[in-house]
């Protein structure tokens, strides 16, 4: 059994990052078990769950029902199983209830990969009933424009948006980008080394999505960009 | 044979950290062999030492004798037989004395694993002679009160202390925290979550020891408190 | 086979730096497939490349033509054979063309494991055409020093010189470090913990080079050190 670590680096808190990370790696992990833990509900009445998906043993999501798993699990055909993990035989025992990733993911994802039937691990529930993951879209503006929103910032400080390039392919070469009280032209390339000193560029990253970047610095800071901000895509007047 | 990273993010020189983080891990880790190092004194008369715990084989510790293994090697049954790696046979030729890491521990810890006894590793010495771990405990201030200290700042910033929940049982609900020159009142709650805006909370953690913590933020940043810090915890007046 | 993650703390397109980190480890990785990737052209016509050096089979190197593969390969003998990665066969269909390290080298690196040969995976080319790796060399300065720069910070804040020992072996134990509009005398020492407090260190570092460092404090940060930064050194007056 080989074991993945995808990251270890979601900001503290951050449901919709981590249901983000998920969605970039779900695609070249299974078949296997997925763990995910972003947790702030922890110790509450919020289930933990394990989620199948695909054909039997294909993949199980394992991971607190707070939305964290959904889109990943949409991504790859939905649900077809779901148990919430009641089943303290296949945990470990705690010294208090805050850490479940440790003392119930870590666990029950070891004995599924030693064979264990997910309808052991506890109760099964209706997949209908897991909390979604909802991920923004994007919506057109009053002026025909399209309202977007920051998505993802990676580790070169590209800024992704919720947007597709099909979504502004009437745009033209050259695209008015707004956020807060800042307007600036950016100029659609292929490839972030286009992208001249200077200059705002619209790239499609390698996840598909238009990415606002720059030369060889950190769009995010000197644009003061982040994850979640409104961003509006037009066409220069 | 599987590699486990545990972390590789010990603050620089703070053996303390790095005996903290052992012992956090150390009751998932055995058996095996058990690499650590944290080594300002690297290439001074500081021995590297192997420490075999538990029965034969179950579990070999290996690090500078500079008190970094010693409270893991206590919690695990304390130590059976100590080498001092003296033996060069079983390390690499090094460019300089100054990457003990390197040349050293890893090596021995790669022939430990292909089956090399303990003891041809270099001299046995007496455990009696390893410098112990030592960590603070809590003592009773002048007021009937606690006198603490910070342990651990975890990366959501949630403040741990050498104190167990059985220390504070008698204080009530509601604890009063003193450090540096500020008071606050503190209320002991089961769950991260059960922390309200604007509210100190008391959590037991996942080691069983007391945090100090805030509702999703960082309690080490908006309290200032950093590990070694003096904290005293009391009735309220 | 097993995967060895090296680093992922490569600084935003630090070619340079990318370059280094490879020498310093790639004595330890052979026999096996090596990945590198720092590659700020992504996307642009710039070559993606296997390299193979020693006897068939020993090692291969993959990452973009941009200088980030030479030294490591200089460093165990050389390139023997070469080939451009064209044959998307091996490569993974992507959404852009921004993320070759997973479209592009992540597969081929997996295909060569599982035995596919070079030539398979494009078009051979002259080893002679690749874009060498170059590091700096130190030169001597008008006054009989030595003219050097920073190669690396690492995380202790020490300052690696591009200087070996042999170099500064006629200066005696004491050496005039100058930068920017800054001196200060440093004094040899064989070990970290030898460094006095308040005083400047030069150490022979792990990969026997000279570095600058502190008593348990950042050399980098409190002597405002930079990679890429010239620094002099020459006996004292």
């Amino acid at each position: 059994m080989t074991v993945i670590d995808v990251t270890h680096e979601i900001p503290p808190h951050d449901v919709r990052a981590g249901s983000l990370a998920l969605v970039r790696s779900v695609q070249y992990l299974a078949p296997g078990v997925v763990l995910a833990v972003v947790d702030p509900g922890v110790g509450t009445d919020r289930r933990a769950i394990a989620v199948e998906v695909g054909d039997a043993g294909e993949a199980v999501f394992l991971g607190p029902d707070n939305g964290l798993l959904g889109a990943a699990v949409a991504m790859v055909g939905g649900s077809r199983r779901a148990v919430s993990l009641t089943n303290p035989d296949y945990q470990l025992e705690a010294p208090g209830p805050t850490f479940a990733g440790r003392d119930v993911f870590a666990p029950v994802a070891a004995h599924l990969c030693a064979g264990v039937p997910l309808d052991e691990l506890g109760e099964v529930v209706d997949p209908m009933t897991l909390t979604p993951g909802l991920l923004p879209l994007p919506q057109e503006a009053d002026n025909g424009g399209l309202l977007a929103s920051v998505l993802w910032v990676d580790r070169f400080g590209n800024v992704q948006l919720n947007v597709g390039p099909e979504d502004i392919e009437a745009m033209g070469d050259r695209v008015t980008v707004r956020w807060g009280d800042q307007v600036r032209t950016a100029r659609r390339v292929h490839t972030y080394a286009a992208i001249k000193p200077g200059e705002v560029g619209l790239v499609v990253d390698s996840y598909g999505l238009v990415s606002v970047a720059l030369d060889r610095a950190s769009a995010a800071e000197h644009l003061r960009l982040r994850p979640g901000d409104g961003v509006t895509l037009a066409e220069p007047a």
